[in-house]
């Protein structure tokens, strides 16, 4: 995967595979040419078989699904994407499913059978050895999305009496039985974790050296049910490669290692944006009727906000009639409120998805954002203030849509802050329900404070 | 850090500082006890003390500052937020500054040093030994979050012909040399990678073996001028612990790992959800200044979509005087445009920065979006279309919300799709501009439908 040459008939291009590699691949598979497609895609890495899947439609995936038969392997199963994995098991045969299941790492093979349906979990489980079938069942059965399901079972552990010498000629011995590790781990004669020794240490120090003289005492250790998002800050927090996973009696049942964890960072990471959307998982690949329930929830919600703010405009029906105009400028007052309290909010879920806000910052934070709104409400309070006093020629139109603005962008600032933090102290998930209380607060308050303020003063009199 | 047993007096439960221990810091840094300092501290992980940092207020910082002294060192400093960072950094002696620098590896060395003003940049490097300063003034040369200032040095680098043995024997040799490291380069006599052993196979490899025997060609080259959101997507899509960097000339300059990605990975994805929301960086330790300026920007921009949707709202000025209802329902066919538009937005901004979205499958995300869209649509409309048509006894002012609403859902679903998309193509980053697009088309063309309709129909006649 050098760059160095640029090859413009090349399958890939700046990490991406190219437009014209794609119809080649799909006038192969029109033209039912097997051994082409096969030709075509044998040089490209798994995560790229799995991306060709991803990019083509329906009907060409299942046209390369068979082409590629048994080259359909573990590694390109476990990159691809969850709804395109799905489609793509749902064609295959649960031997095949089975013997691709049998080649993974069990934090794969978890990821890939755990979505199945029932009926296809279990004829995939029935085709397993009875060794993968008990990794795989183990496994099932600690909570979705916890450390139990992403650690890998295969690992490298050994006593603390030993010296690095035989450590090393253990090594020798044991080439069959594992895949890649990056620590090894030091335990105890109840396999509770003592400590860990990264390899490059193991390759450095002097082999008379014992065991206990190299290995590092103080560890992260994760306890089997943790959330995976917890899992995530810690290797974050920590800059870990890997991590020893201890089950309920503190005993070693398994390793977590980096490469998985970036998927679960993105993911997180990339979650918080979707939910405060309302967009649910917001996959591309997800089924349109999944999209459309896991959305139209939120704008129903959204609607009842609406008709919140209506009926308070509504009520002012009598002021409107005399001024018109105010039926203009209000949804301005609204709108800039929901900017701004959308502003602090989105500041605030990753403060506290990240960890970086807590009950010791929290009145400080608060203060903050208080004090930016302020500032953001005095310049916006200035610039439509002035507008609208100019262009109506109604100084008093102006005064009134200032304070309004400054005191809705205020509260908005503090909405931004309060509401998900309340959310996350109630135990809700601030990152899903946020929106909908910060906008009806905004929308509702900006039509409040700018018709009442209008009211108040006599403005339409 | 094991959590087998909880002590209530303890700094951390549940890897976060305790509100306790908090007030014990805060009560002795009070009594300018600085032992007492130290011995609460002591036992804390380097990533917990800038933990401890985050959390004080300004005064307490500095007070710890003063108390560590020389405590405060390079790993403390390297895992702290960049804005506190700058408040510590900026109150330590240049050398004590430069100290930590030249324990670090260069990558947390850069991220230090890039973020100092010139003249501290230049006192502090003017302590560091020739070689550190050359070393980072090398990296401070490639562009700002690039893999040139992501990547260390420091790596072990062995020709293609020596035997495993070999390579075991100058690892011995080579003890002092190195930090830690995962996997192992071989390079040309020119200094070009010409592939990678991980340290497993490294280990449970028969010694007389060539290196050319066991390291794998395919590699990820990363260059040196890749930006770290690229470098960022290949660690996920390869599924990397760590991989190599080259310069322009193709010769292996350093490596990147995995534990620095991490952070890469969730300040990226973090990042979009912010910048959607025209929060600019939006960090709670960032200067109050600095965040209002950027937000203002946001609210400006936004203000004026609010001008366009308020002049649209008055040239419908007579047909609000004969029907003021029509004001108080207008901002409801706007705002759930705007949501509507907010979630596909969202999808798409993720599709596009995790490299899923592609020309080849933008049509079929396009229609995937405007069927979802139509559905939520017709959903919408429905359900507020009778309920206005009962609420006010007016099946037209029904029918007119109703069709309005559809209308500006499929335009909503359309244009969250479009205007990222667009701005992608046009080389601007869809997650910072989207939004204000958007909203000015959902808002505008929301009152346009619902009063128009209304105008055209007659309702208000």
């Amino acid at each position: 995967m050098s760059e160095a040459d640029a090859d413009p008939n090349a399958a890939m291009d700046d990490n991406r595979l190219q437009p014209a590699f794609l119809r080649a691949i799909e006038s192969a598979l029109n033209a039912e040419d097997e051994g082409e497609v096969r030709a075509l895609v044998k040089p490209l890495h798994p995560a790229d078989i799995a991306d060709l899947f991803e990019q083509l439609d329906a009907d060409h995936r299942t046209a390369l699904t068979t082409a590629l038969g048994r080259d359909l392997n573990a590694d390109v199963l476990a990159e691809m994407n969850d709804w395109v994995r799905d489609e793509v098991v749902g064609e295959l045969a649960p031997e095949h499913v089975a013997e691709a299941v049998s080649e993974m790492d069990t934090d794969d093979a978890v990821a890939l059978i755990e979505e199945l349906e029932p009926a296809e979990q279990e004829a995939v489980l029935d085709e397993l050895s009875a060794d993968d079938r008990v990794a795989i069942e183990t496994a099932l059965s600690y909570p979705e999305e916890s450390a139990g399901r992403l650690m890998q079972r295969e690992l490298i552990a050994v006593p603390e009496h030993w010296t690095i010498a035989q450590v090393l000629d253990f090594l020798q011995t044991a080439r069959d039985d594992v895949t890649d590790f990056w620590e090894i781990f030091v335990v105890s004669p109840e396999h509770k974790p003592l400590g860990t020794m990264r390899l490059s240490w193991l390759l450095t120090a002097p082999r008379w050296l014992g065991v206990s003289d190299v290995m590092q005492r103080q560890q992260t250790l994760i306890p089997v049910d943790l959330d995976q998002e917890e899992v995530a800050l810690r290797f974050q927090k920590y800059a870990l490669i890997s991590a020893a996973v201890v089950d309920r009696d503190g005993r070693l049942a398994g390793v977590i290692t980096a490469d998985d964890i970036v998927h679960i960072i993105a993911e997180e990471a990339g979650e918080d944006i979707l939910k405060l959307s309302g967009a649910g998982d917001g996959d591309i690949f997800e089924p349109v009727v999944d999209s459309y329930k896991a959305r139209v929830r939120w704008l129903i919600a959204n609607l009842l906000t609406g008709i919140v703010s209506a009926s308070i405009i509504a009520s002012f029906g009598a002021t409107i009639e005399k001024m018109v105009v105010l039926a203009a400028l209000s949804p301005i007052v609204a709108s800039i409120g929901g900017n701004t309290g959308n502003q602090t909010m989105a500041v605030i879920v990753r403060a506290l998805a990240t960890g970086q806000m807590t009950n010791a910052n929290t009145r400080r934070t608060i203060l903050r954002e208080a004090a930016v709104a302020f500032l953001n409400g005095v310049t916006i309070a200035l610039l439509l203030g002035t507008g609208v006093a100019l262009l109506f020629s109604n100084a008093q139109l102006g005064g009134v849509i200032a304070a309004a603005t400054v005191f809705n962008l205020i509260i908005a600032g503090l909405a931004g802050v309060m509401v998900p933090l309340g959310l996350k102290r109630l135990g809700v998930d601030p990152a899903v329900a946020s929106s909908v209380f910060v906008t009806m607060i905004t929308d509702s308050m900006g039509f409040l404070l700018f018709l009442g303020f209008a009211t108040a003063s006599g403005l339409a009199a």
